[in-house]
């Protein structure tokens, strides 16, 4: 048993350190395409990884996990290393596979730390789905909106929707009698698999337009 | 005596749900005005409507009432869903009278908890008028921000201001030895009084170079 | 030994005082070039002043001082009030070398009550950085994206700079057995100087592709 827990939280741990460093660079990219100074680059990287799960914490009334830590910093910094030294050399870095299912296990293991956060704190229903989809889109849309453009993940692309989904699944499994261990890799794996797919099949969210068209 | 609190309450309970139907149609309407998709309007719509008090309660440490209820979201869905179906069958809805005096109801009661809620954690005078205010806007402040503009508030109509001559009134009466009650409701009643003249006589405040011409 | 305390209080305080003053200035500034209305002007300016130390003490889960106290914002609105008078009269106020010197020791003070803060609250170096530079840089980021821009800090000047580094010396000195006092006199010492000698030299971050064709 202890063996089962461990191996759940090594991949969990891997998880969140795949998505650390995947939302860094991502962010450091926008920062570069933005013309942001070396610090500004680096401040749009580490917001990015770090900025959905401060906001989770701030929400539920604890001070910042990532201002405790060093080690989340650090972690994020090795992703905007990457973006740095990526930046001219690789074409299209940030929608490179690798960053994009970097980017895709980051948004299924925050997704299900602010759902478990939520879950922790007793918040409601919609909590539970609020706090899994801000952890996990939350640090990118603060770079948008530095960069003053609309958040992403509110015009392109199936993204939020899958944590949306992801919180959806935690709250009917944990209130169905599921402990919160079963519930939480539910969680990340319906994340994970939504977005996946949304990639490969290029899955968009109607616009109202589109709806009353069609 | 119960009964008069009774209705205080329920009026008070009334004019809170209208502000959320309209705050959320206003919001989602701003969303597919800016093209989102339904999730992005839907957001929007939510946030403008639950967004100034999820600050308030930040602000005073408390965690927010928008994520321990399921009625506020619930509330604020049915203005998201008026906006999809009435966005492109009613010409400009956003300054439909109806949704314009349901946003005036709303911006009164949320300025007067923002107001109370202040006065509850013994803030200072400044800070009851800045909460008074910050939870009347807040959520359209954000929305805005999230479509990259800055917020209407700022620049356009009488409309802060209301909610700020409201935070006063509050201040003034509490501090002159009358009731929360009676504070309350006069704060309300200013805030909604005052937006109603604006809307009506098209008050605007003056800018700085209006100002220095004049 | 009293005396040297409440002198170097006093020198503080008084930074403290300059830096709202300052800020607000600035702030205003902004908001008159964006032909904001009055009100608008005044939350600018106010924001720039009060909004670093507010998101300061939430993220360390203390109510903001700004909203406990009458005082902060008086003095802010000062600085409101120098911008309105002088926006017109005084050609580049913003960069007039009184305000430019205002807004350094601003920056000093604001940078050494952030890493103070954070260290009472016993978070880690990084968070005693990331306070030191979001107390210093905050209000004015917010304030740009309240007008929908990108925060001037993350792509103009050696300006936020300066606090990460008074940051990095206060957790150095205070780690290797120095005082807090000697740490914050440190710190604050180290941004006026850098902002100073970064005015006078114009010295400038690097962006990307600066450090890759260098």
């Amino acid at each position: 048993l202890i063996s089962n827990d461990q191996m759940e939280f090594d991949v969990f741990w891997l998880m969140n350190v795949a998505g650390l460093v995947a939302f860094a660079t991502v962010g450091s990219l926008k920062g570069i395409d933005g013309d942001l100074d070396l610090l500004g680059v680096a401040v749009l990287g580490v917001t990015t990884a770090l900025g959905g799960g401060t906001i989770r914490d701030l929400l539920v009334n604890a001070v910042p996990h990532s201002l405790h830590s060093t080690t989340d910093v650090s972690v994020a910094l090795v992703g905007v290393a990457l973006a740095i030294a990526g930046a001219r050399r690789v074409d299209g870095l940030a929608r490179h596979p690798v960053v994009l299912l970097a980017d895709a296990v980051g948004l299924a293991a925050f997704a299900t730390t602010g759902a478990l956060v939520a879950a922790e704190a007793g918040l409601s229903p919609f909590g539970v789905v609020a706090l899994a989809t801000i952890t996990a889109v939350g640090g990118g849309a603060i770079a948008d909106v530095l960069l003053g453009n609309t958040p992403f993940v509110l015009k392109e692309d199936f993204y939020a929707t899958c944590a949306v989904l992801g919180g959806v699944a935690f709250w009917i499994l944990s209130t169905n009698g599921f402990s919160e261990d079963v519930a939480a890799v539910a969680c990340a794996a319906v994340v994970l698999t939504l977005r996946l797919v949304a990639l490969r099949r290029r899955w968009r969210l109607p616009t109202v337009d589109g709806v009353l068209v069609s």
